[in-house]
């Protein structure tokens, strides 16, 4: 039996296919944390040794002894006897107990030189003791943890700290495998796809996404037709117990049908929320939206001197109008739209630029 | 000579080095359009045929005669003497001038059959001529431009309609090449950094990434010391023509450093805005935020039930305080914080989950 159905029954479907979690074992990956980008943590990261490692300047500055700065003003200036030019994340030497800011600092030689230049500093300001210092541990004791489990992707930091705490290789959550059977004018847009939201195409397939339902073998369909617009020829199914999502074959309805269905898929077994993977903004629209009652509808939206533009209806302009666009809003099933000026959520395309 | 400088100041020397537009032809690099996500347009796509190519239907349903369905309600259902069920996308057949949706019409067989089910189709509703067909070249007539240059990155579905159009290769900017010069620990994260910005780490460089400033070739300082925290320490200038920037050891410093400074430069040499790729939103702050005068300072933040909640100082926490952030505000040079409950920008590391 096939049925038409929402696109929320459709989502729960989909969300059905992922769950439960904890996911097993075969679908955590062992990688160098160096090649950890954009990739899903598995388990959480313990903190191997005190952070930091020892105490550590946090400015840059003169490591000094924070008695010899008391009475120290602009106008009072105080000749140092101990004074260090050290970087921000050195090591104060053992006799040092504060760091002065250059700024807070005059130097008797050119402010550039980096070299010990005791007795020939003058303090601007007093500090305290511990001043423009981190002690050893404060910022993370051994055995805590550094990275927890969540749905986000690993971002450049990540991997900063991953390689500051010695920790070499991270379990991760793996790139779930797309076949993909489609026009081969689709492939690279939906290639594009896959990866953005932590997929791959490959075998054998833990989806499937096609053009149409195949004969064989023979497909358990859940749903053919979704309610949305661009998309609504999409379907879903089952083939040897494998999720199907069948795309519709028109560029635009299979960006949406993507973007709403398999990519929901792609990104929950990828470790990442369900959830689109645009940022969303508020803007006014300059012109109103006319929708239909029983469909979702997605209108191509441009930014236009902070308003929102619609590019023509749900199913209209092709993919090029998703290339001009900056975003799309989201028309629920049982609202007929918007007004002008009406206050709408818009899903972004990227960085606006 | 070497000077301290302001963040202002850095900018304008980092912008100075990647003009003036347009760039010399060996900057620019001819690729297949397949692989051209996330690279920057050097000159505009122009579109070389009619789209759609021809008529086509916008929504599935059934192909009909206008004509047929005068007089048509859901109280008295025309018999349509002629009804062939198509998906969006398909060719209209060329005795039909409209497309009735599935909605719109009854069928005397099971609603899935795609196949032509002449006479046994009841319209429930009437469809004007042309109505859910889209003419040819009504979406973008041959010769117009597709996808004008600008400075955003193309997405998937620019790529779909560089395929649909049967543009088979594309002119991109050449990604900048970036020497770097880090300990090994800094290393995974820059090359995320600056491949999320559009460069590569190669040879011969575009520019130069390195910890502290070269003996030999003598360089040229422009900047010894930026007015920011953290990333005080930074530096700009030239070794033999080519713009080298300073980073601190510090991974947070070394951070902030790149994003401002370097990745600014990376940015801008990959055809892109100079902007910081983070989107921005507005919060309120849940605590005061206390900022030195004379120094832009980035404050790591998380969102906690919608309010923006400090992570300490600009200069502490380390790298672990941007792996605990949700993203940070910028406090300019001359202001002095901000009161709990101020609404702030914060820029957003990656997308909230």
């Amino acid at each position: 039996m096939s049925t038409r159905g929402t696109l929320s029954a459709a989502w729960d479907w989909i969300d059905a296919r992922a769950t439960p979690l904890p996911i097993e074992d075969a679908l955590f990956e062992d990688i160098a944390s160096a090649d950890a980008v954009d990739r899903v943590l598995a388990e959480a990261v313990i903190n191997p040794h005190d952070l930091p490692d020892s105490d550590r300047a946090i400015i840059a500055g003169y490591a000094v002894r924070a008695s010899h700065t008391v009475g120290a003003g602009s106008y009072s200036p105080l000749s140092l006897p101990l004074a260090l030019a050290i970087n921000a994340g050195d090591v104060p030497p053992p006799d040092t107990d504060a760091v002065l800011g250059f700024d807070m600092a005059e130097s008797a030689e050119s402010a550039e030189s980096t070299e010990s230049i005791s007795g020939r500093v003058l303090a601007l300001a007093p500090v305290a003791v511990g001043e423009g210092i981190e002690r050893r541990g404060r910022v993370l004791k051994a055995g805590a943890i550094a990275i927890g489990v969540s749905h986000r992707p690993l971002r450049p930091q990540d991997i900063g700290a991953l390689a500051q705490l010695g920790v070499e290789r991270v379990l991760v959550v793996a790139r779930p495998r797309v076949r993909l059977e489609v026009a081969e004018t689709l492939n690279p847009m939906l290639r594009a796809l896959i990866a953005r939201d932590g997929g791959m195409v490959g075998e054998p397939p833990d989806l499937i996404a096609r053009l149409g339902w195949p004969d064989e073998p023979t497909p358990e369909r859940f749903m053919d037709g979704v309610a949305m617009r661009p998309g609504d020829g999409a379907g879903l199914g089952l083939v040897g117990g494998i999720p199907l999502i069948v795309l519709p074959t028109e560029p635009l309805s299979c960006l949406f049908a993507y973007d709403m269905l398999a990519g929901r898929l792609v990104r929950l077994l990828s470790g990442r929320t369900p959830a689109l993977p645009y940022t969303t903004t508020r803007a006014r629209l300059s012109r109103k939206i006319v929708s239909g009652i029983g469909f979702v509808e997605m209108i191509r939206v441009r930014l236009v001197r902070g308003q929102a533009e619609p590019l023509g209806s749900a199913d209209t302009g092709g993919l090029i109008s998703a290339v001009h666009a900056d975003g799309f809003v989201m028309v629920p099933a049982e609202c007929e739209g918007f007004a002008p000026g009406a206050e709408v959520t818009v899903h972004l395309y990227g960085l606006l630029v």
